[in-house]
């Protein structure tokens, strides 16, 4: 049985300022929380209903697995973050990678420019999982990483890949002030073929937001201007669509030579 | 101002039947309405708050544009089918195009297996207008594609590509029977790698649906299983961008020759 207190702390959890201060995340999705478990990862809480618990007995026996504190589907209702409750709610730990201004030097970085849909941002970390990119790089104004919607579009993504926030200007800027010449790549309608892109083995692949695209702040950076040829009538393509053309293309070009 | 059976009307095109009763489509999207009236679509009504019609005089001008009836804001909220209602609300005719079962024996098909998500079904009709596909073919069981969300996450495209609903099975099962020997492309862990795709003509790519992938009864029409090569630990891709992937790959095949 649940106390009161208890609810109200997984409930604040909803809210970014909350989880902030409290280091702790909330993911309620049966299949990631599976996923997650499968890889080991070190939730510090888990409740769940007698039907979840049945249906676990694999995941259950690895090591170091949590705690489970059971509770009844109405004690799950009240505590989790959805109209329609799931059968689990496990509570993380908030980890940030270690940051070094000159981090964006080496290897691929995902950098994302007031991508505010939480949905959006969560399928831009599942691709630079698939794509084996080094890092993503949140702008600020981003949805919040920890927001269950990221985690859940994420698939688990955003347990495997470092999530930075950063002042991307402020980066972009140190980043060309050095030797590296690392490119940095932006979507553009006139920029060079993304498929006759050359192989690159570091780079800077920056996607603006849905509504408004780069920032000028941002594109003043840009030092790859890229197209994705178009055949039809749309005027664009969603942000994460256009991301993984990009990182499909960057691949392909390194294994190319 | 707006009878009771006028607003009654307007709210339950909200809901599928009644849409198909009436015939009739409702877009709220200020983006996605003004992008369709600078195309000429032969909209039925249009309501507008003041502040809409101040916006858009370059549009208004344009020869075909229906009737406003200007409504005010407390009205346009009445009316509307979200919590935050637009400015605009546009009544558009559904339209069906022309199916015939040999339909897919020729050109570029993009063909949605239980896609039910709406923004992804959205998503994929921009991808299909982007690459210039011939048709999007959709299972009885995906997103209905005059769902406001299907409109809003196309962007215009619903109206720029045809789209047909029918039982994909069937329309695999006959397409198998001809001569044509389309190739029918599904995607697979294990399968040809999409970079080394030769150039095809004609082709139908099908998607199937977040949760389960293809159904069995349409992986056995497959032909061609193609891989999205990965890098890292992503365990899949999100469908609308697998499909992007594979039509930029296919686009450039037929490019390359």
């Amino acid at each position: 049985m649940l106390t009161k207190a208890e609810f109200q702390r997984l409930r604040s959890l909803r809210e970014k300022k909350h989880r902030e201060a409290l280091g702790l995340f909330v993911v309620e999705s049966e299949k990631v929380v599976a996923e997650l478990l499968a890889a080991n990862f070190p939730f510090v809480e888990i409740y769940a209903t007698p039907e979840w618990r049945r249906s676990v007995p694999a995941v259950a026996a690895t090591k170091g697995f949590p705690v489970i504190i059971e509770v009844t589907p109405a004690e799950m209702a009240r505590a989790s973050h959805f109209p329609t409750p799931s059968t689990v709610l496990a509570v993380g730990r908030i980890s940030r990678p270690e940051f070094t201004p000159n981090l964006l030097e080496r290897g691929l970085t995902l950098a994302l420019d007031g991508v505010q849909d939480a949905g959006n941002v969560g399928t831009l970390l599942r691709i630079a999982d698939w794509y084996a990119f080094d890092r993503v790089v949140l702008s600020p104004d981003c949805a919040d990483v920890f927001h269950q919607k990221v985690i859940n579009a994420s698939m688990g993504s955003f347990a495997r890949v470092p999530v930075h926030t950063a002042n991307l200007a402020e980066l972009l800027a140190a980043l060309a002030a050095t030797q590296a010449a690392t490119p940095i790549i932006g979507c553009d309608l006139e920029g060079e073929n993304v498929h006759t892109l050359p192989s690159l083995r570091d780079a800077v692949v920056l996607i603006g937001s849905e509504g408004r695209g780069l920032s000028p702040a941002l594109l003043a950076h840009v030092t790859r201007r890229v197209t994705i040829p178009r055949f039809g009538r749309a005027e664009s393509l969603n942000a994460a669509v256009a991301a993984a053309i990009v990182c499909d293309n960057l691949r392909r070009a390194q294994q190319r030579g």
